[in-house]
């Protein structure tokens, strides 16, 4: 298969927008995504597009962009690179779902390039249940292995380590949520050719939809109490720590002048904060004894 | 005047941890403190003292602590030392109140000394109204400045561009409120001793309680709309955002495995997030044009 230019890649990320808002419009039910173009002022542009008050998304964001322009001195340093031009093209998405019993979702896939040559694909997939159901996350993690495997055999395991050790609060000595998985700086290396990662890379973004919808069944209708409502608030105000103090690509965007409304689409409608707050409840209480690394979820017996 | 050594220092800074929440509690009149006594297993430890569920107060926390051992690295390398013990004790407040009429107030007095002779002392005092009232702003800034001012005629200007420079958030281009006053590092200089230095320090300390409760003279028994509220939480995301992002003291004191409870005392108990939020009540929008660095709000007339 041909290599694919950036061209080809924002196109398609470009259409993925489109159909996952469109899958999300009829998993939802009642609301509808409203869009919000913007241009930069260096280069390009996107497409941030949010939602709110749903049937069953109450806050949530799928935002593309495409943008371009001399490197920010924060990448240049890293590389140890005096100059170069990028180009950088992505599809980004947080849900924060009404009800308690519902997983917030995240994904991201991206593709960076500069014209010294160099490039690499970015993303993953990881879910973050307010109260965790064993079952569901077996199956949340089966499904991300099913689609790293028609890949890579070694995908699945490295990327899912990748996502516990990324998706960490390290203050809190908790992972944000069950993980999923996570891979930066994908490149050719190996056998692996750019064709080969494009191909992995596009059935993440495929593959959201139907592994959200799975993930939401038979939890979108349970009846929750104010004790899990409140419970749901304060797990969210452990997304917004993750997000604003350890999150790399939140930090850079924000560091970098990027647009800050579009990047910050990823904060609930509502968190909660409370001192030394400890649950009663069982499933809450179960909920943190599984916030670790290293739970193999798809062998996961309880 | 005699040097304040360490041990002088600490013991007055828990002295005014109990003037406080006893200032406190009788300005509230309804809720108490309750106190967590906490040891670091590298040496010291410290008192939170957290408030909830108050008639003016919904949330806080007024904290001492004293705490000492190896130098952490962030700070050798930040000094280029090699290795050094250090000794480190505060008083830091947030309170967040029920009414959003009342403004969040900040106040943080701090002393740090090395094992080889150096030594600084850091603090200050600044609001963040919801709602800016320019009269009450007026008398909070004259109220830093005549404690300023008993001191050193140019710290008041100095400090006060300090606060505007520290409490800012770059990614919104907004300060965080009106600002106050913030100083950091002060040593001994020309004619200025370190007595001076602790005079000073705690000035600005004992100045708490009166300023604060003048600041919510008139405003905790204003009535409020749903609007506001809505307005405050909104703010109150923005006061999340800066300190999670931007806040000095709190990045090094979650990155250096400090007690993550106490830091985070200054997260307020409800934020909201709303995509690209525009408000339309006029006193909402004169925030926001107030939100600037720069402000000559001792000489201020609207």
């Amino acid at each position: 298969m041909q290599n694919p230019n950036k061209e080809t890649i924002s196109e398609w990320f470009k259409g993925l927008q489109d159909s996952i808002c469109e899958g999300l419009e009829t998993l939802d039910g009642k609301s509808q995504f409203v869009q919000d173009k913007w241009e930069r002022s260096e280069g390009g542009g996107g497409r941030t597009r949010t939602f709110k008050e749903g049937a069953l998304i109450e806050k949530g964001g799928v935002n593309f962009s495409a943008v371009f322009g001399p490197t920010p001195s924060k990448i240049l340093e890293a590389l140890k690179l005096e100059k170069a031009d990028f180009f950088a093209t992505g599809v980004s998405i947080v849900l924060h779902p009404k009800n308690p019993w519902v997983p917030i979702i995240h994904m991201n896939v991206r593709y960076f390039e500069m014209d010294n040559g160099i490039w690499w694909f970015g993303g993953g997939i990881d879910l973050t249940p307010h109260i965790i159901i064993p079952e569901k996350a077996v199956l949340f993690h089966e499904n991300l292995k099913k689609t790293c495997d028609k890949h890579n055999s070694t995908y699945y395991e490295e990327f899912k380590r990748w996502a516990d050790d990324y998706f960490y609060l390290s203050h809190r000595k908790e992972t944000r949520g069950i993980g999923g998985i996570f891979f930066d700086r994908l490149a050719e290396k190996d056998q692996v050719t750019k064709s080969d990662r494009w191909e992995f890379v596009k059935n993440v973004g495929s593959s959201f939809v139907p592994i959200y919808s799975e993930a939401v069944e038979n939890l979108r209708e349970k009846e929750w109490s104010d004790e899990d409502k409140k419970w749901q608030e304060l797990r969210r105000g452990r997304y917004v720590e993750f997000n604003l103090v350890h999150d790399k690509g939140t930090k850079f965007g924000l560091d970098t002048d990027g647009r800050t409304e579009s990047i910050l689409v990823s904060m609930p409608p509502i968190a909660q904060w409370q001192y030394n707050f400890a649950p009663e409840n069982q499933q809450h209480l179960q909920t943190l004894e599984l916030l670790k690394k290293g739970i193999d979820w798809v062998n996961y017996t309880s």
